[in-house]
């Protein structure tokens, strides 16, 4: 499949600048791209492979500086453009429809005549499986369990019993949905057997809403009661945790490892950036963001900012890390002035 | 099933202050609660979601601030006491004897009748599975590995070989026991080939005691010699890391993401909230509480509570933060003094 | 088997201090080990179970004192001989060769006639499977992936399609290969639809090079477009996350639950001890060492250490850390200070 760089250009509301006849084959990183491929500048970390780039084309921002003779795509969103044109060369996925003979597939489960169910994948009593969804290998649904419509379920993904995917997710490889909450009661008695922690039933569920990614190894556990949410088009990357009774919402952005504890409820297109905790039954404002590591102790407004454990604006952040980088610095002035003081004093007594 | 408020109340040694004959048919949070239904009350925060529920009663602590009219069943350890009432609405899964055909169980293994072995489950050569304990799909139990009875193993857990897991163990999807530690000698030479890391075989094994649970995705690394031990009635949560010959002591709780590294001991009823890191070879006393994400480079004594990193006792931790928080005005009121100072002094040797 | 200590040491090029005629019949720790067994000691926290141990011999480094009497191997880099003489006692598996008929591999797999693939274990069209390697239950092989030789592929391990494995390559159970990487364009109009994260195709691949070794349920994200790449040697632990277009150089060391954020690249022999959070596009030099917890947000030269949040050279970390657990004290002598120069000051006024 190959387009010229005008249709490209037009497909994607951008201009071009150069030879619009150029035909495209595909797309490249700036260094390994040849003169039949489009690239990607923007970061200035780049600017050297971009200058250097073979590339037949470019994908730049509207305003960006361009070396004289370069072809480019001038666009007002110009990942957003250049992730759309990858996807013309990448189109989706199509699932094959059918379920694999070594699939084991529960009677009472129903599976939608266009999904794909992988070998050794395993659908349990009652669950269903909407159009066009793909199971790979390894995938297991658990009882009356439901999957939406145009799903990808890629290997090993576990979605206990009863919880709720809907339609255009996409489970990235090992994800669990619906693992128990962690939630125990101290009993010191124990039935007279010495103290224990009694589990406490987890009996709720997980949604996943339309539109959502769950990142590899990534865990959403199910509500002691009641659900789990992640609304829609949340993306969230590998190995996150959440816990029972956490709401996301919709259009928020989790990057990896970061944990959230039980209850906690993230308002709409909140941002958390790396290894950020957050503690249980707190509340995070609409688009607010969590800087990596943070750990959030307290609400967070709409809007806010934060960095750093416990958790404080992070214009206040920088500024108290920048003097703590000076904090020796300032034990040795400190001590300095103190004598110089008591020289003062000193001298005030002697008369000097 | 139902029970009447009056015959949960003696069954959790609570007191009804209310309508002892109501009929009770399940439980559900605050928000969510109908008049049939049960719910429970002990965080502040909720107070308000407390006064407005339509739920027929509610468990509370006996010193609860209670609404004239509501109907409560009060009792010493309320969050107990609901866990305990919410099990009788939800018992646990109990075990279908019997080894799917499309499970893959050696002959060599021992399977006990009242055992249920799912599809694509796989119990390797003389492995060993307890009374009535379930293996859910995907699970693999590695040779000679013993799991004990009453256990639970959800999908795609994997228990690596000669292992051993007790009685009433609960592993949550995904989860790994047994896993090579991670152990390498750096050898300069590398046989002539240059240097290379060179793996300290791990053959030691994991001994996962009575009523512990694991969670999703957690990993419990086998010792590289003899064992590394999970401690009867320990919780451990979800993406959890247990490097190799480490000790967890009984009773302890690990949340989300904690990290404990080699050879470090936990006492009895340590508690490690999310994201702690434990460096290697350290001892942490009983019933000592790591805060959220503290990094523990030092011993921990019995009983203390640190935070931070590196860690120290919580009370300092949170006495230093405060002041981190002044950090720029320390610094502004010391460069003022500074001045003041030299002032004091120009003017002595002035004379004024 | 069984080896005299003459004979161990003459293998491992070390010395015999003692009856180098002792029959070792397998390796132990210093609390376990028998008259007939061979231990290790070398961390002084040790000290008392090495003066204590019954083994038959132990190896120390030497320099090491020992206690009259004791049977010792010294050896100038004894925990490297250590590991080479438990290697002797513990070789490694042996593949059976042979595909498990229930096992499903597709015609236009190639499966190399001395590999062993495992029950249930799926390898796809058009991939190909080395020499001598070893897949367990539940390993996915995905369309096109390449595994080298003398490979041990774990339970549960998932290889997406077109991702390439090298030689002698250990990937722990549950480890993800060829994950989507985390990249998403904000889309405002979405169409019409209001706003959404458009998913930018991860079309890219891994390249995992040979001897390298990774963690349980760790993940490595596909690159966008190219290659995440981890580098010939590097050894990786549990629960790390590698992100797409990453690149790991040779012989590096990460510990668990570290997390490497997109397009950065980490020279050769770095280590990253547990937790370290690295963010993208960064270069982290040869041989740098990043301490736990560390938060790394700027690049790092080669051979320089770095600590906390964000990540400084650990001398000045360690500094200010100690200078931190004074900072009331610092606030307390800054306000006594104030005082008596306030008191200076208006003696000077009184004329007093």
């Amino acid at each position: 499949m190959t387009f010229t760089l005008a249709e490209l250009a037009s497909r994607v509301g951008g201009e071009v600048h150069g030879d619009g006849g150029l035909r495209i084959e595909g797309v490249a990183p700036l260094e390994d791209a040849t003169g039949a491929q489009l690239s990607f500048f923007s970061n200035r970390k780049y600017r050297r492979a971009f200058e250097a780039t073979r590339a037949g084309a470019v994908v730049v921002g509207t305003a960006e500086a361009v070396p004289p003779g370069k072809t480019v795509l001038r666009s007002a969103n110009p990942y957003l453009a250049f992730a759309k044109i990858s996807t013309l060369f990448h189109p989706p996925i199509e699932p094959v429809p059918e379920v694999a003979p070594e699939a084991v597939v529960h009677p009472g489960a129903k599976i939608h005549p266009s999904a794909q169910v992988m070998p050794l994948a395993t659908v349990a009593a009652g669950a269903e499986i909407g159009a066009r969804t793909i199971l790979f290998p390894g995938v297991h649904v658990g009882e009356h369990a439901r999957i939406g419509e145009d799903c990808l379920v890629y290997p090993n993904v576990v979605i206990r019993e009863r919880c709720v995917v809907g339609n255009r997710v996409i489970l990235q490889p090992g994800c669990v949905i619906g693992s128990d909450g962690f939630g125990f009661a101290l009993d010191m008695e124990g039935e007279g057997q010495g103290p224990r922690h009694y589990k406490f039933p987890q009996v709720g569920i997980v949604v996943v809403e339309d539109d959502v990614e769950l990142g590899a190894n990534t865990c959403v556990d199910r509500a002691t009661l009641g659900v789990t949410r992640i609304g829609r088009g949340a993306k969230i990357d590998n190995l996150v945790q959440i816990a029972h009774n956490v709401q996301i919402g919709p259009l928020s952005i989790l990057a990896s490892q970061v944990g959230i504890s039980g209850s906690t409820k993230l308002g709409m297109g909140v941002v958390a950036w790396g290894q950020v905790g957050v503690v249980g039954h707190l509340t995070i404002g609409d688009r607010a963001e969590l800087k990596a590591q943070a750990g959030v102790a307290q609400d967070v407004e709409a809007g806010a900012r934060v960095a750093g454990t416990p958790a404080k604006p992070d214009v206040q952040w920088a500024r108290n890390a920048a003097v703590y980088d000076r904090l020796t610095e300032m034990r040795r002035e400190l001590r300095e002035l103190k004598k110089e003081v008591e020289r003062l004093r000193a001298e005030k007594k002697d008369g000097t």
